[in-house]
């Protein structure tokens, strides 16, 4: 994915409608986390099968991939106006959780890596 | 950003873990969306303006850029579980966002579409 | 709960620290959801039913209580700031509510009313 | 207002729906989220100012007190289901409050108690 493509075709659409003034760090972040809730809306009163069982039904998967798309399209448009690398942000990030969850330690254990309980 | 390789990247860490059994499509929708949410917390006293001398500030930044990551990497986490092409979700969405936001329309008017008044 | 009462002691509490700047209606919707996120922090990696015996556990009863009271403060003092009597908000909710989702339409189904399938 | 009376209310909506299968403090939690993002979308595109002058706008001060009041349901409905006693929470929050952010720290200043820079 040509993540500087998105970026600016994104760009590109903004301006054409006059909307970089409302696309400041801070709207876009509301309209970040107002999209990711859409996606706690499809599975807030599924089991955790059910959940999974989405992905073969082909209208509720649709509507998955329109929400992840949002979400995605905000994250985006905030990464550019923040000049965040967002592949080196995602590499960085990934060698961090391997420093702090280390498979010993985080094996079959969802605990955050600050509230993990000492083993002995 | 090859999508594919830090969907795999992903999956591994997390098989190597036994953290298959948590990363449902419903829980990695409550990770994603709390994950948003610290976001709104790095700009929810700032001004607009303020919000985008973030871009200048490298420790906010990074710790922006750190929120960002995990944004990402949950949601190609939730669509690789989900099966879904997340750029061609993409694509398809700003297809559809270029139909219900056309310019004359949308021109300097952030106002949802099916929110907006007709003009005449 | 006199809701009127906490409202003052919160406007006099941000008041004495010049916080009104901050607390635009905006603001105070992005701490909110900020707050609920916790909530979504403490249950994400449990089942529903790990979750029920929350109540049980002291410590995360605990950490819950502290994020539903933020949750509630930061409610309180949104509706302050809009004028909204949160009380008749809330008997005006319930009672749409009961004309949206019959007994007869919505037993043992969590579908949104607008998403419901029609019964024949 | 009589938070007890809101929260039998509440259960016994839930009772005549089935509804307690869905109801689990997890899936709560989402549910809460969701609402709580409802009023990121009323304020996401407007400027502080602009959020403050929907108290005089009667259609989106509606909009806002129900989406305050859905928040303020799943609230009660949540604490109900962990034996949460959602105003002693309060007042403990709000006591703790008072011992983080001192007037003469947090005057002016709404950074986090734990990023609060030190003053010489």
């Amino acid at each position: 994915m040509d993540i500087k493509h998105y970026q600016e075709e994104l760009a590109r659409f903004a301006g054409e409608r006059d909307w970089d003034q409302f696309h400041t760090p801070k709207n876009l972040s509301m309209a970040l986390a107002r999209e990711a809730s859409e996606l706690l809306e499809i599975f807030q009163w599924l089991t955790g099968e059910q959940s999974c069982a989405i992905a073969e039904n082909s209208g509720e998967a649709a509507r998955a991939a329109e929400e992840i798309a949002d979400v995605l399209i905000y994250l985006l448009r905030l990464a550019d106006k923040l000049n965040i690398d967002i592949e080196a942000a995602v590499v960085r990030k990934m060698a961090l959780n391997a420093q702090k969850y280390p498979v010993a330690l985080a094996k079959g254990n969802a605990e955050k890596y600050n509230r993990r309980k000492p083993r002995t």
